[in-house]
């Protein structure tokens, strides 16, 4: 695949994520970022483990450190008899694959992957470490030329100039939307609101519209209603943790309220991502609820009395009447036609 | 007024919020409460002023540190000759009722009519300071009796077990809400929003839940829109800073889009207050705009990397259409019925 040197320097960004090197893989700690720009070390595939179960790294940066960490467990075992190293690097597979306490598919099929990669490098006398770090290589660009068409599509339904409303982090689609908007020469504004508790929104999504050279404002998570009428925001996006084959968007808490006020204002809302086949209908998914301590503080500061309490759903269903279109790499569907997709 | 003990206890939670006493004004310093629980000590009404300004107090705070403030410029003015001390005291009026740039009419006539206690209470040879802080306590507890009464109509509409969302800061009303629904035995849960980017709900709102024996879960400003169904919450309230004669709310930032989930999911939102005969018509109404590096921080600390700009509107305007009644101290009136109550 041949590469602008824009586009080049827009995928040096993503070796910053998470990144395999001679032994060692750094990740980028997303958890002081942007206010500090740290990276974790990992000498041992077992501290990829850790850094992904700490939540270190976001969005698709699990699975870029899984596969990195997939490398590392053939470094460390490439001296193993055969048998001893597959069987070293199935457990390896297991522990990246499930060190979230919601493992998805996605990312089991991508270690196995690797794990398979591993083992035929093993067999034809290559250096498995190499070999697994290519094809996590190739897996990226595979990935960023389908989200690049998703981005571009969306960018499609942007006025030549206006402003543009996100939700949480979908780290490489906003990247690629802001990107290709530039391109194409719109002038586009785009408002993130924060996403508390874990503001990914304001560290994250933030910084990577300001790293692409977009124009960025940040808000509270209760003005996006406010915001769409005063702003004149012409569109609603955000990615999507599920799209269900039955039209409905399980995202970062947050997406419902921004998207019930969009509807409001005659807004678009349209989301980006795939319809999930695992999940034919909305009621087979369950909403994910996390330590609710961590929302009774803000950025490690306390901010409640003792004896108040915490709720924490992290996600919440945007129904199919809410939703204006659904941007695929394979064009814009109809929240009420996702089969079509498949 | 009589006053049972129970009430006295509630009544001596806001001699913390600002107090007068011999030479000296202490005001609870809600900037840092409840994390720490400090009193900021102004020994000349323009450390008053100054707190004001520094939004040291909230919700109905500014309007009793006003008052103490009052009764501080006449102890230090006690000794000057009559002409010197009116002028002393309408100086201190002016600063006081001006101290925050969005000055209301309510705190002009509050110290208006203090400075007018102070100069009857010189002409008849009685202490300036102490009758103006009687006259202060006395307001007081008319206030107290009209917002208690409009909490009973309020919980009146409660179920006799189930959920409440709040939104922001309404000390008082919050306050007897509680303590009024524990009294008649109904059982109820409170909801509060975090409010951010100064975290009243969390901060204050709550804490005065909790302080009045409330049972209080905090969420962040994303998650209204999912909690309404999730925790089948029973009523939406809010206080209001401006109820139009036409029915509309201001009120902090946030209550528009947690009014239209409530409007979503059939829940009634109920909002307390008076309708403000200052503004006949929406359209009088400014919406208060602060200094946007405000929500680049949480607690102190910066959540977006340099370049990333931010916008704070302070409030919010929710329509007639999406309230479904007005909870006065005189009952409540439909949102398209407010002259009623005048």
């Amino acid at each position: 695949m041949k590469r602008s040197d824009k586009d080049l320097a827009f995928m040096l960004r993503y070796e910053n994520v998470a990144w395999y090197e001679k032994g060692k893989v750094k990740i980028l700690d997303r958890r002081i970022y942007p206010e500090e720009t740290t990276k974790v070390l990992c000498s041992n595939h077992k501290d990829v483990v850790q850094a992904i179960k700490d939540m270190v790294t976001q969005s698709g940066g699990p699975f870029l450190a899984a596969g990195m960490g997939m490398a590392l467990a053939a470094y460390e075992s490439q001296n193993k008899k055969e048998k001893d190293f597959l069987k070293y690097m199935e457990d390896a597979a297991y522990s990246l694959s499930h060190a979230r306490p919601t493992t998805n598919q996605k990312m089991i099929n991508i270690v196995e992957e690797l794990y398979k990669v591993g083992k035929k490098a093993a067999k034809d006398g290559k250096k498995p470490d190499e070999e697994i770090f290519r094809k996590v290589i190739s897996n990226t660009n595979k990935k960023y030329n389908r989200i690049s068409k998703t981005a571009g599509y969306l960018v499609d339904t942007f006025p030549q100039k206006g402003s543009v409303m996100t939700q949480c982090f979908g780290e490489t689609v906003v990247g690629f939307m802001v990107k290709i908007a530039e391109d194409r020469g719109k002038d586009i504004s785009y408002f993130c609101p924060e996403t508390r508790p874990y503001l990914q929104g304001a560290r994250l999504t933030a910084s990577v519209i300001k790293d692409m050279g977009g124009d960025v404002t940040v808000i509270t998570d209760n003005m996006p209603g406010y915001v769409l009428k005063k702003k004149k925001i012409d569109a609603f996006t955000s990615a999507a943790d599920i799209i269900t084959i039955d039209g409905h968007v399980i995202n970062k808490i947050g997406t419902f309220q921004i998207a019930l006020a969009a509807n409001y204002y005659n807004i678009p809302y349209l989301v980006t991502g795939q319809p999930n086949i695992k999940h034919s209908h909305v009621d087979s998914v369950n909403i994910e609820e996390r330590d609710p301590e961590f929302v009774l503080q803000a950025m490690g500061r306390k901010t409640t009395m003792p004896g108040v309490k915490g709720y924490y759903p992290a996600f919440d269903i945007t129904p199919p009447s809410m939703v204006n279109g659904v941007v695929t790499d394979k064009g814009i569907f109809s929240s009420y036609d996702l089969k079509s997709y498949l």
